[in-house]
């Protein structure tokens, strides 16, 4: 029997709230169904993270039918949480999003488009690695924006890059300029996530001014 | 006259507004600083976001002072908001980090360290290309978790990629194990962002169930 939420109801959170209780959950209601309108909260805060020069360098495939999600589980080294969610998002990159300034300038003054082509050209064209760095990086930002709108929404995520990328690929026929760069599982949490394995201090990560100078210190507020 | 926030300031926002009026501003009010509690806000909300494998890929170097946002502005091709904005956070990558299993899997049960130890080694050490595109995946991440509550504190910020990867390390010190990734001013805007200069529509980047399956379109619910 699929439980999906109603319509109607809908939640809110602080972002300092879903910040601090974001945690990657692994085990989810394998009958719990997203609502269209959650499926577009979702799809929206992918669409809204930002990219390098407004490229849009990222392509989503939204999985939600059991095959699909099983599928991709095979490719995932048999990780239960990818069959069990609600949805799996995998996060491609586009990988030639920088040629199309007839999209992501469609609405820039014609002043701006001049300036911007041949800019956006002359840094990406024929640079393979900073294509796929940037991907990355888009697939990041997307990604962070996609785990914090689900936890607003009710839901918990498992981000993953813990899969082979081309048994992803060829299930769900990607091509070579959108390879896979990371997963993003959301569902309805069954159990928590495992305690914190280790989070480091700020004095760990962070300098001020200048690399080494650790004055900043202190661990960090988690839930 | 510096102006800093008052100590006991405290603002709230829901995930879905900054999520979708959170846009890469330009202009900051150079007079405007930062509190303590406001930084330490920003630097646990890159704290904690995830990594691949918990690893914590990536260091923060915070510029606050004037002299240090100005050389860093001069590594950005002289890009205004660079000076301006309250804190730059310079978010680069830790390539070792997956060495330090001492720190990120410190409270980790034996049993778990035994089993994730080696699988760490195996996947990740002399695979530099990975390493490097882990720390991109790691630094969006955390960018886009700084961002949003950025905007959740009352600022704005501006995601850069654009500046000279070599002469930011030089001034900060940085050595080759951590380069810098992404740069995030966080500032106080004196002026909004410009008007989207194209926003792709979801059918233009979403796929459901395979790539190229374009069953789910709409524009995007943006600010």
């Amino acid at each position: 029997m699929k439980k999906q939420a109603t319509p109607e109801a809908k939640t809110h959170m602080y972002v300092s709230e879903a910040v601090r209780t974001r945690r990657a959950v692994r085990h989810f209601d394998a009958n719990h169904q997203l609502n269209d309108r959650e499926l577009r909260s979702l799809l929206s805060a992918v669409a809204l993270a930002p990219t390098a020069y407004n490229i849009q360098n990222r392509h989503v495939v939204v999985a939600l039918e059991q095959e699909t999600k099983g599928l991709l589980q095979a490719a995932a080294f048999g990780q239960e949480q990818v069959r069990d969610g609600s949805a799996v998002f995998v996060l491609a990159g586009d990988l030639k999003a920088h040629r199309r300034t007839d999209r992501f300038l469609r609405n820039a003054p014609a002043h701006v488009r001049q300036q911007m082509e041949p800019m956006i050209e002359d840094l990406f064209e024929g640079h393979q690695a900073l294509l796929r760095e940037e991907a990355a990086r888009s697939a990041g930002m997307a990604g962070m924006s996609l785990m914090l709108t689900a936890k607003e929404l009710g839901y918990d995520s498992c981000p993953m890059t813990g899969f082979d990328p081309g048994q992803v690929s060829e299930l769900l026929g990607l091509d070579d300029d959108h390879p896979p760069l990371m997963l993003v599982v959301v569902g309805k949490a069954t159990a928590p996530a495992h305690g914190r394995l280790g989070l480091l201090e700020l004095g760990e990560s962070v300098s001020l001014e200048r690399f080494g100078n650790r004055t900043i210190t202190g661990v960090v507020d988690a839930a």
